[in-house]
């Protein structure tokens, strides 16, 4: 609801606003924690509800509308299933159908109106779900599950049907899943396992099925969501309700487009805060992709990059495979909270210990060298002539006598190692068998992650599937991939949740002085001329180089003399574009005559080419220093983003660029050049001085503010060069590029 | 072998060679295909021999020196084992022991010398097989294994024992499998299995488990070759030997280190002359990843990027997990040859198809539109709401009946589809275990590669196990990854193979008419002066700056007119670093009292400095192109190698380098060039003109003939900046540095 919106609303709502007073805006956005309705100076929300969903997972008495029992018919399977459901949950369940007098021999109610008591949960099993939102709502029904296909997935047509059921929920007070969902949320959930719970989101039945099965494999489920086109509940609110839930360890989803940008990342802050991993696979990597995907439940799709920066300005893990999903889940589900974050390789075998060492350390983990008092402790019961500074490489043997548990619980006792892992590529029973029993026991000794990678492809053996998936404190994978890769997470997640603050306890609420002085600058529809958007940069605090807007020659040289020779010249207007492919700029004027000759000439060619101009710019020239792009893009589900990258030719060849979706703080300013694949020109190469990168960080911050105020009213901006000095001598944007919306 | 001399071989090899006569190499290397003896003018083999191992293999009589049969003993268990593998075979089993009468009641014989025939295969049980070699020599035996451990993967010691057991060997005639080896090739092979074999190279037994159990899953494997140390026969002599046999379709390797570069290129070659495939994990890729593999069996380790453009070149597929080993080598052992490269993919959930695509298309598999009569003809059995472009989507129910086959037939019958996947991603039985049963039935029916995910991580369900595994015609994985990895190293390996040139065939053996003229200018030890190694790179037909070397201010004016102002001047020495930062470069001199100041200003500089000149350059002024550099490198493992990359400050920020190995030809080249990110400079960008591409690679073909006669007496060569024209007018080289070895 948000979504469809917001982007109306906040222009007016921003535009009511009293306007502080006062010189510049601050770079950093303040804030206090955010309250039910509070609102960021973009418009957009600052807190999301948690919807009550107790109700939803564990109702007391349910209806099932449309129910059957006449063989046959796909409802009557349906109807099966939530008998055995409702039984199992110990709800109440009452069938609804306009003719049976009974269903599987519970008595049948003709319509809602007709039962005998107020249930928390409708499910629709008929073709036209908003006929009976309204009687739902007369009934004071609290949720209901609309199976019914043929809404935005199928094309216009249907979106406006399913707008309309949207409306008529909104009007309800229940909450409704779906359309186009399932049975999914009603399945048989292992109720044996114990230990934190994995909770799934799936916008697609079969694709959650993988995960589910996790349960077989020993990994308790808790819950799953099959949220379908979300006309009213989102996978965003599911992430909310689930990081409340104390059972839940983690919340794996899958998704292929989301309903509001916002609403997705104030759902993943409170995860954060409440140090909830959330792991997703995102359908979208490609344009074919996200538009397969879109037209598989007809959501919106915003660009893949900035999909990707959201999820990791908010610690989502994404991923690409449903393989890792259920990997990296599981292992952040159960796994505690790291002691260290060293990671130690044990294996039977060099070439093992060898090779997953080289995958581990090429993806970010660390293997620190045992000490030396360790691995003389090591030597005591693994020859001399095997390496022992980890990976530990015990040569086989050990492991079949009383030395294996004593090596593992040694390895796991040195305070560098936050992690153990043993890949066992084959099964070799007489010492596989009993490494995979040791390393259970030991990781009933330890609060540190043991991890084991069961390379067999085969799986049946038992050692895999009643030794090790037969304990919760042990995490086993099936691949180096995967366990790299949910290792990874897992020390990434907790690194992350511990240096953690919410953007939105920090957003702005009001605008900021600049605010009024750039409202006067905008023109709506156009693009401004050079001088206009150095103007609105300078509102924002950001430095621009010395310059006048002259209209004469004479002008010209008196301005020369302000701003100090050598100067630049340039053609000013609005909707110039490739000034300098016109021969629109003269650089490195030296005399009086010379800028005389430049005005005349800048504005022949003006007249010549039918250019419009509102003067000619006379600026200083910026001696050398890093050039760089610092912008604002419009993303069709987040909205304005900043994006900041390496300039000059270099940024149309290489896309060196990182972006990030506002508000966010300092520190992922500085995150962003760190992501560049150029930030090495920021130190200083060839001898060059190292560039003021704190002047960068705040022109960054700068433009974010004039993401958050003017953002929905702009539909490019572009500093382009920002010219960053030597450290200490700032920033200056030599020229700029807005158009308005 | 090869490895260890051909360092110093080559020069004087090559320096004792007739010199034709001639103006300039031809940039395209020429030559006739490879013999025996044949060398490269780099003094390296053309050709390698392929060791019959048939005898090896399927021995007519083995010896087991140092058999027991006294419980409890290691050899016991190794002896018993080789008893049943040459009953297997059909092998003669001989034990040997100094004391023993009998062994498992075979008779026993005292020494090698005392065996009753000459036998092909000598497996050493014993601690030092240096002791045995001569007898095994004057006993005429063809092969031995040496299980001992102890030798180079312990250190130098162990290193200078390998040493003297390799020399040993190479005078005894007999071909060594091991040191530091194992059981491996005498394992148990399922022989119930069809079509082509999957040939397993491994230099870690435990490594090469999994791909050893694919037999449990149905896939047939012929050999296993565990060359451990490789003190004589190496991986490349297995790759040789198993492209030979016609029974094997694939190999599957799992590589540490390599003993010699030029001999694995020969094999790879070999195998790709042959069109099979070689897919290959190789240990590497951090620093740490290199160190533990070499300490684990002593081999070299290049550059990590080296050996990716080695395999790339000759058609290696280099894979990271041994899981995509093993679908890798077992895809493509089986499949036959495309049909086409379109991928089409059909799901029962539209949302594993839009997941599925995504990542198959992000991985760069192309997935047409089917046309719009196939789009009908599905839709005949498809609801129309439901997209069957591509991915087809059939929304579940069509399986479960009549409809099933009939749309996998009509997919499969597409011309432009060579690839049909499915990916199931939960088994639902009465859904998938009828689906799993048409894609085998189907399978049958046609020549094109049929795919099945199985995505259910539990794994035991009987469409999988039996119904999907139970055919060899179907390629079933358990993870979307592997089959989209499986798939491209597939379509790739045919693509590459049908374009496959040998570049030994047409690598030069003798020296071109530049070599004597560049020898004259090499200076052992020292870096060249720039005018030297200008004149060096001149030699090799590369365009150089007009330009004059004077040592008078006068000569500087009078160069400076038949150059042509505006002109360069640069101080020119041997052993001068850093010009640019020392003032030793002076450009747009316009006049002669410009040119006479500069001259004045760089001897001074030089005197200050201490820097000792052989002259002032006085060089033409090129006009803007785009820079590169061009360049030669060692590499501890392949010699000499060719880099070509972006120039400018660029190189050195980003690392936007392409490398190869000689000998390759212009495909490679252009190849290069594709690779680089900022490649889109080439084309022109913002305006630019785009460049002269030809004569970039022919830079690049002329350096490589640089390497090829120079490599190894050259240190460093770097043509930098190398300033491409706009197309039609060249390339010149702006600078160049070399240091001679």
């Amino acid at each position: 609801m948000l979504g469809s919106t917001h982007g109306t609303l906040t222009t007016d709502s921003r535009r009511a606003r009293v306007i502080a007073c006062g010189e510049q805006p601050s770079p950093v956005v303040h804030g206090r924690p955010a309250d039910v309705d509070d609102l960021d100076v973009s418009g957009r929300p600052l807190y999301a509800g948690v919807p009550d969903l107790d109700r939803f997972f564990r109702p007391g008495s349910v209806a099932v509308v449309g129910a059957s029992d006449t063989e046959g018919r796909p409802n009557t399977g349906i109807t099966r299933q939530l008998m055995a459901w409702a039984e199992r949950v110990g709800a109440r369940l009452h069938p609804v159908h306009p003719t049976r007098r009974s269903v599987f021999g519970l008595p049948c109610f003709p319509s809602v109106a007709d039962l005998p008591e107020q249930v928390d949960l409708a499910v629709l099993l008929v073709g036209d779900p908003l006929a009976v939102i309204g009687e739902l709502s007369e009934a004071k029904v609290k949720f209901a599950v609309a199976f019914a296909s043929g809404f935005a997935e199928t094309g216009a047509e249907g979106a406006a049907a399913q707008d309309r059921l949207a409306a008529a929920v909104r009007r309800s007070g229940l909450r409704l899943l779906g359309p186009n969902t399932n049975l999914n949320a009603f399945e048989r959930f292992r109720d044996d396992l114990e230990g934190p719970a994995v909770a799934l989101i799936t916008q697609s039945g079969h694709q959650g099925r993988p995960v589910f099965a996790m349960q077989e494999l020993g990994v308790r489920l808790s819950h799953w969501a099959p949220t379908g086109n979300e006309a009213d509940l989102e996978t965003a609110d599911f992430i909310s309700y689930f990081s409340e839930r104390p059972e839940i360890g983690a919340i794996a989803c899958y998704v292929e487009g989301l309903k509001d940008g916002r609403s997705f990342l104030l759902a993943a802050d409170r995860a954060a805060r409440r140090g909830v991993p959330v792991v997703a696979v995102k359908v979208g990597r490609t344009e074919a992709g996200a538009r397969t995907a879109a037209s598989h439940t007809g959501k919106l799709t915003g660009a893949d990059t900035v999909v990707d920066a959201a999820m990791r300005q908010y610690g989502v893990i994404r991923v690409d495979g449903l393989d890792e999903l259920q990997d990296t889940a599981a292992l952040l589900a159960r796994a505690r909270a790291p002691l260290a974050d060293g990671v130690a390789v044990y294996s039977i075998s060099g070439g093992t210990g060898a090779h997953f060492s080289d995958l581990a350390t090429a993806a970010g983990l660390r293997l620190p060298d045992l000490s030396a008092a360790k691995q003389a402790e090591l030597h005591q019961w693994i020859p001399e002539y095997l390496s022992v500074a980890n990976p530990v490489d015990n040569g086989g043997h050990p492991v079949g006598d009383w030395r294996g548990p004593k090596i593992i619980d040694a390895i796991l006792a040195d305070p560098a190692v936050g992690v153990l892992i043993c890949p066992i590529t084959g099964p070799f029973p007489p010492m596989s068998d009993k490494l995979a029993q040791d390393l259970v026991d030991a990781a009933e000794r330890t609060d540190k992650l043991v991890c084991v990678v069961w390379g067999s492809p085969v799986g049946t053996e038992a050692a895999y599937r009643e030794t090790l998936l037969g304990s919760a404190r042990v995490a086993t994978f099936r691949t180096f991939a995967n366990c790299i890769t949910a290792v990874r997470a897992y020390l990434e997640h907790h690194r992350f949740v511990a240096a953690y603050r919410s953007p939105f306890d920090e957003a702005p609420r009001t605008p900021s002085p600049s605010f009024r002085k750039a409202q006067a600058l905008m023109r709506p529809g156009q693009q401004l001329s050079e001088h206009a958007a150095k103007q609105l940069l300078r509102a924002y605090g950001i430095r621009v180089p010395r310059e006048q807007l002259v209209t004469s020659a004479a002008a010209a040289v008196r301005a020369a003399g302000l701003v100090g020779y050598p100067v630049v010249m340039k053609a000013s207007g609005a909707q110039i574009a490739h000034k300098t492919e016109l021969g629109l700029v003269k650089i490195g004027l030296t005399s009086a005559s010379q800028v005389r000759d430049a005005y005349r000439e800048l504005t022949d060619i003006a007249r010549y080419e039918g250019i419009s101009l509102d003067g000619v710019l006379v600026c200083q020239m910026v001696e050398r220093g890093v050039e760089m792009v610092v912008g604002v893009t419009h993303d069709r589900l987040f909205g304005p983003t900043v994006t900041v990258g390496l300039g000059g030719v270099l940024v149309e060849v290489l896309r060196d660029t990182a972006v990030r979706v506002p508000p966010f703080g300092e520190d992922q300013a500085r995150g962003m050049l760190r992501e560049l694949r150029g930030r090495a020109l920021l130190d200083g190469v060839r001898g060059a001085p190292p560039v003021d990168v704190d002047a960068l960080v705040e022109v960054v911050l700068r433009v974010q503010r004039m993401a958050l105020e003017l953002g929905d009213d702009i539909a490019e901006l572009d500093v382009n060069p920002l010219m960053v000095l030597p450290r200490g001598q700032g920033a200056v944007a030599l020229d700029a590029l807005v158009v308005c919306r």
